[in-house]
């Protein structure tokens, strides 16, 4: 079974001066999420909180919603590492008996759902219709947030980012109130398994949707991202790093609030701008 | 058809001024490769060498090593996008006569050749059995590489990104001489997929095994990279930020050098060290 950091022998090189040392890695390692027993995907992740990461990985994909529709899961004692021990690298997660197992075409499985392969145009249409929760896009929704609260997020995820402190090679993604309180945070050398660790211990206390919740990632914002946004019914999503194109026209299809380029006081607001007290801002900072 | 930017509104917040004007932002579409006419990959990129993109993408599962197993590689017509047009997101590639057609499960598409997904030391191994040029470990290997030309490689990188001054959103991967020369350089959303299409564009030229090239990553090292690079024959692999545990096993496996938070003459070597000028660096510098 790996750990969350490794110890590797390095070389350093600094002006010149060569020296050997140990070093602290992030450890990655292959995950195989199962769903009754068939392979449904594999990622590549750092170890820990793998259930919950199947599924988070499970929301994302529209599988699961709730704590309830969600029977079990188990590492399959089955699958070997060195030596005939278990990996504790595959996993296989059952569902709630009457819960309809999806057809997921196994030619496709990562983004089965959420993309037929042929456009973007298609990808989105097939989030807006598979998610459980639209994300209310009316101005009169409660959900209101201080661009200064925003502006605080980017350093409390970084003072709560453990592991990066000692390798510098994870993502993060981090949930917090409206009110800037954090509630929870994930590394992972794969920021959407972050989401999904994220997330899927959300669905298993209990907390689907997000709907008061702000996700705050370290990193660039891609589709796949405001996908796992949307399908945990968290309405505002905000990047360190820029968005792509897609992930902005899936935001503004359904009305999710995605900040990009988030440091200090500065912020770019792609979608969802209702929900950020503007007029405020404009006036109090 | 995608472009490789796009424009976006934008509501900018800068120290509580608020106001809005046109972004640009990189695109990013989905992209399913297909083989054989068998839907085989779905992957998140930015627009552009598809099909260099395809063809690397099956040199890194081992199905292709070299130009004359490639028959074609079309856009399938058939696939449409908004208002029945191409999307020109959907490629087929079709090998060569007498190549044969690997046996890649669909149940397990990507990683399929490279992690059976029970544990990393089996992803390990499967990349050492399928590369068809096992990188030379041997100290009397003739690629060498002086420190302070790979010190001189993250700002050639950096100036070369055309896209990324203006998105700030793009990975970036670059093919240098070991004499620190730029060859070639892919910018995309995802940093495999500029990989991909550096090795897939060398294969259509008739010049892999890369045998005498530098990669060089913008950010971190996955396994993913390592595993990239090995196939291609590329020995020296070089990333701006941390390489995982499982990538630094890959390297020491196969015998890449592996350098990582190569950031102006301060770098670490993680693997294949043999392949750098270390003692005249410790004296010159």
């Amino acid at each position: 079974m790996g750990w969350v950091t490794e110890r590797r022998r390095v070389i350093r090189i600094r002006d010149g001066a060569v020296s050997t040392r140990p070093d602290t890695l992030v450890a990655e390692e292959p995950l195989e999420i199962r769903l009754g027993g068939k392979p449904l995907a594999i990622t590549m992740r750092t170890p820990g909180d793998d259930f919950a990461l199947a599924a988070g990985f499970l929301v994302s994909e529209g599988v699961l919603a709730s704590a309830g529709e969600l029977a079990n899961i188990v590492y399959c004692a089955g699958a070997t590492g060195e030596g005939g021990s278990n990996s504790y690298n595959v996993v296989d997660v059952r569902l709630a008996e009457g819960v309809p197992v999806p057809d997921i075409t196994l030619e496709r499985n990562v983004y089965t759902t959420s993309s037929c392969g042929l456009c973007g145009k298609a990808s989105l249409d097939a989030v807006r219709t598979t998610t459980r929760w639209p994300l209310d896009t009316s101005p009169e929704t409660p959900v209101r947030i201080e661009p200064a609260t925003l502006s605080a997020l980017p350093d409390r995820l970084r003072s709560a980012q453990r592991v990066f402190e000692r390798t510098g090679g994870l993502h993060a993604a981090a949930l917090f109130t409206t009110d800037g309180e954090l509630l929870d945070i994930r590394e992972d050398v794969g920021r959407h398994n972050a989401v999904d660790k994220i997330v899927g211990r959300a669905l298993q206390q209990g907390q689907l949707p997000l709907s008061s919740c702000v996700l705050m990632v370290s990193g660039r914002a891609s589709f796949e991202l405001v996908q796992k946004a949307v399908m945990a019914g968290i309405p505002v999503l905000a990047a360190v790093s820029a968005p792509s194109s897609l992930a902005v026209d899936l935001a503004v299809e359904t009305g999710l609030t995605l900040v990009g380029f988030l440091r200090g006081a500065s912020m770019n607001v792609y979608a969802g701008e209702h929900r950020l007290a503007l007029s405020a801002a404009a006036s109090t900072d």
